[in-house]
């Protein structure tokens, strides 16, 4: 299994040449082309890294996973579904074409709309802070923190994200204030994590939930089949179909450069390589996941 | 097991009252809707059957994965793949909308544009006959036939099918014959199957494509986990994301009130109910796959 | 002529019950369904005036024409329209589809996307006093005022003006601050007007800009021509095309029930009759314009 | 007015190297890119021609005014527009999109779909002859013919447009046979005209459809008004408004490079100049009419 990890740690790292560093925010275009890391946990808590698994970075759209936990935890299955739903857009991650044209309400929590709806949700009852603590827990890693800098950035550049909230307000689908929800959205899209983050949040949902090592439930079982669901279907951009065929593992990316992985095992994979493809998610890591996944047999439609 | 599956008939049955048979092909408006049946196979052989498994019906949107599995076999991954995507479109499954928006090439071949080109592929190589012997193949069912009066009432009234043909042809897409594509195209979509071939169909499918019985390679594996995952991601029409969140087996529709499902075990499940819902969508079998997923635990992600 | 106009408003107070007056703000649905009344004026100085001539109502997408006028004169022909095209759009007035689909800027500076970008080329030089003043001026009506109810009440559920304002800033079309934007935009949109004024911005228009009394330039007369131009082509909502055909006279139209014309003559035309079509378009000064132009040949194709 | 004319002639052959020919049908790419001519007609019956005004080439979308005007004849207009809408609608001449989005019926008789539907309303009354003499008529030319070469090539390439007709059967807004009206639109899409000819149905329709010689109404004066509204805000492709704006006269242009124009005065202007700029306009006669109009105030808002 660690040979397989290896090779994909090779494919990952000659993969970042082939991608470039998003630069719509400042803070992001920082970062190193070249850097590439990945982790895996498993039940056993020893992880398995290589390259960069420690580097921070910002979670970006990873963290729409953790908003749509909170949200299914705090609001439940159904009113979260009353405001958002499950289907795969076919669109860009921030297009607003369908919130026009299909539907009021936005197509998944995996897209900018869905996501800032979901977060709408949290409100007034959870706080920054409420969330930043849920994070490290999902994410079993304390030491997550907020980066500062990448908040201000996404604050004060967002004004797509700003345009989708007014929106999603003026069909009355958000109940919540938008600068509120913005606030807290852009903060929690500016945590900062690691491709060790990233494994631990993986194996929490690859273990249905269950903390790996001391056996709580994190999330309810239901909750999780619900969020790996709507990962395998939404969860990589305009790349989530090919990504299902060629990987078939139930995992998310942000254009921070990271991807969570929730595979079979229960293994928990996160990913990190800032340089990315066409469709915004890390050409690294894809490449990594596709050459893991046949390697171990992790695909989900391989019995 | 028997309970979980005589429980889903009779939700299934119950749930007929809630749906609509479709009429847009007079044919179709026949049927009738309180019909509903359903058929389990598994490698013993010995199929499970409640109500209607042996009323013959439409295949409908089904013939799609047929098609997808014969285009992979004659032309490949890659050429397929270079006539038509993988991605989820998030449209109706008739719209031609991103064909005029965002991308000459069809979302996926379980939408009709898609479906509609990946025949275009099997021509000139395939015939009818030839088609039709593969079909029987897969479903375990050497009795399916043309059903003649479904085809031409579909080869009358399909305007619109026609109209995505010609599309697909003037963006240079479709190298075939229009009319020789829809031909074949209606013809497939007018095969006489029953639940029974469809529990036959889905075996195959779970059974990593091989003959559950003569162990025969009748699909490859790697195909069959592309079609797996292009039937989770996009085989049940707009509701495609809800029913793998509520379902999770891969699984594909049609407007004759067909579904199969390709389900662990391995297991495949036929049903067949013509009253649909709202999304095109047997209620019946909707509602009886929903239990006995869960009574089951055939969901993708209760590992 | 007399007559005519007589007519026309009997006509127009008849159709007034086939319409409905706009309640998305508060303030507008005060409004007296029944009320109509019109205003002609030409160089003759003296006002044909039928019923509620006087009453005041929010001019809100008549400031849209000018917007457009100030615009051109601080900016010119050639920055103005490097900001927003001069097409009809073919939608609704305001829809954001055509912004994310067709291009990145506004279709033409009579849908909300536009008069917004448009109404952004005024800051930082003209403030709201400014505007008022440039209004009554061409209003010949120096009496206009902001109706501070109708501002109030916009600036608090003006959602989706916010959000087309953020989606122009994300898009680099607009230079200046959405929210200062917004500011002069929703102020003006509240101007106090009644049919008399909208009559004496239709004669000054009509009369190619100038005072049509005093002799002095208004507004330059290539301007009044793009000015009018635009009127005719996207003056009245989705209703446009049929407008031109049936009445042929460039016209622009608000929700607050008034619709300002610029006739052969010179004639300006003010009409006021809050009760609106399925457009958005007062149905009684639809139907008395539809009436006034063939009585007395205002149609532009009538030579 | 000649000079005028004379220099219109000269910028229009200057700026046919901003253009390029047409190429999707063969036979329009072997037009000279170079070419260029004009023609006047007025009520004196002594046409000013300059350049090429009198090579022949095919109408093309010139022959959807023509259409339309006997639809209007044969069917009258409430049962013409029941069919077709008489809005702009922002999008490309052969899109699809708002059929499918917007409204089943097409925006307007200027755009491919529109044209299409009413040409349907033309059978089973008249015959491709009928038409014919009909078009003779109207640009006051007996020499009009079919161009056989033309008419074969889009009969065989024209698969846009037999996708459009498709889509407008199965929406049920057509009701005659789909390939016998492609029959017909694509032959009178392929009737070769000069400038000339172009000059004398710009005539007719300036002279409210009169005759110019004979003093026979050739078109009710109701219906040229309808005509001359629908060329002013629908007849220049995607740059019809900004051409309203700069030019100021009904007019309408197919890909052949023709374009009529139906002047104050009463004066008909024919055009031809086969290269196209980027919205499918003859690129010399744009910029001709530019001067033109200016030269001469024919913008219909000088008044």
């Amino acid at each position: 299994m660690e040979k397989a990890f290896f090779e994909g740690y090779e494919i990952g790292c000659a993969a970042t040449t082939r991608g470039k560093v998003a630069d719509y925010i400042p803070e992001l275009a920082k970062s190193d082309p070249k850097a590439f890391g990945l982790c895996m946990l498993d039940a056993t808590g020893e992880p398995l890294t290589f390259g960069e698994a420690d580097t921070r970075f910002s979670i970006q759209s990873i963290c729409k996973v953790i908003i749509l936990a909170a949200a299914l935890k705090l609001r439940g299955f159904d009113e979260t579904f009353s405001h958002v739903m499950m289907e795969p857009s076919g669109d860009a991650f921030n297009s607003i074409l369908k919130l026009d044209t299909r539907s009021n309400l936005p197509f998944n929590p995996m897209i900018n709309a869905g996501a800032i709806e979901t977060a709408s949700l949290l409100l007034p009852e959870l706080s920054f802070e409420d969330m930043l603590d849920y994070a490290r827990m999902l994410c079993l890693d304390p030491t997550i923190s907020l980066n500062e800098a990448v908040y201000n950035s996404e604050a004060q550049t967002g004004y797509r994200n700003r345009a989708i909230a007014y929106l999603l307000k003026s069909k009355g689908v958000m109940s919540a204030d938008p600068e509120r929800t913005l606030n807290l959205y852009f903060r929690l899209c500016s945590l900062a994590v690691s491709a060790r983050s990233l494994a631990g949040l993986g194996l929490v949902l690859a273990n249905d939930g269950v903390h790996p090592f001391n056996g709580k439930t994190l999330i309810a079982p239901e909750h999780v089949r619900t969020i790996q669901s709507i990962m395998f279907t939404c969860g990589m951009y305009d790349y989530s179909g090919k990504y299902s065929v060629k990987v078939g593992v139930p995992s998310k990316s942000g254009v921070g450069g990271g991807i969570v992985c929730a595979a079979k095992g229960p293994m928990g994979i996160g990913l990190y390589g800032p340089a990315l493809d066409a469709f915004g998610n890390s050409s690294g890591a894809v490449k990594a996941m596709v050459h893991i996944s046949q390697a171990l047999g992790l695909h989900v439609f391989s019995y």
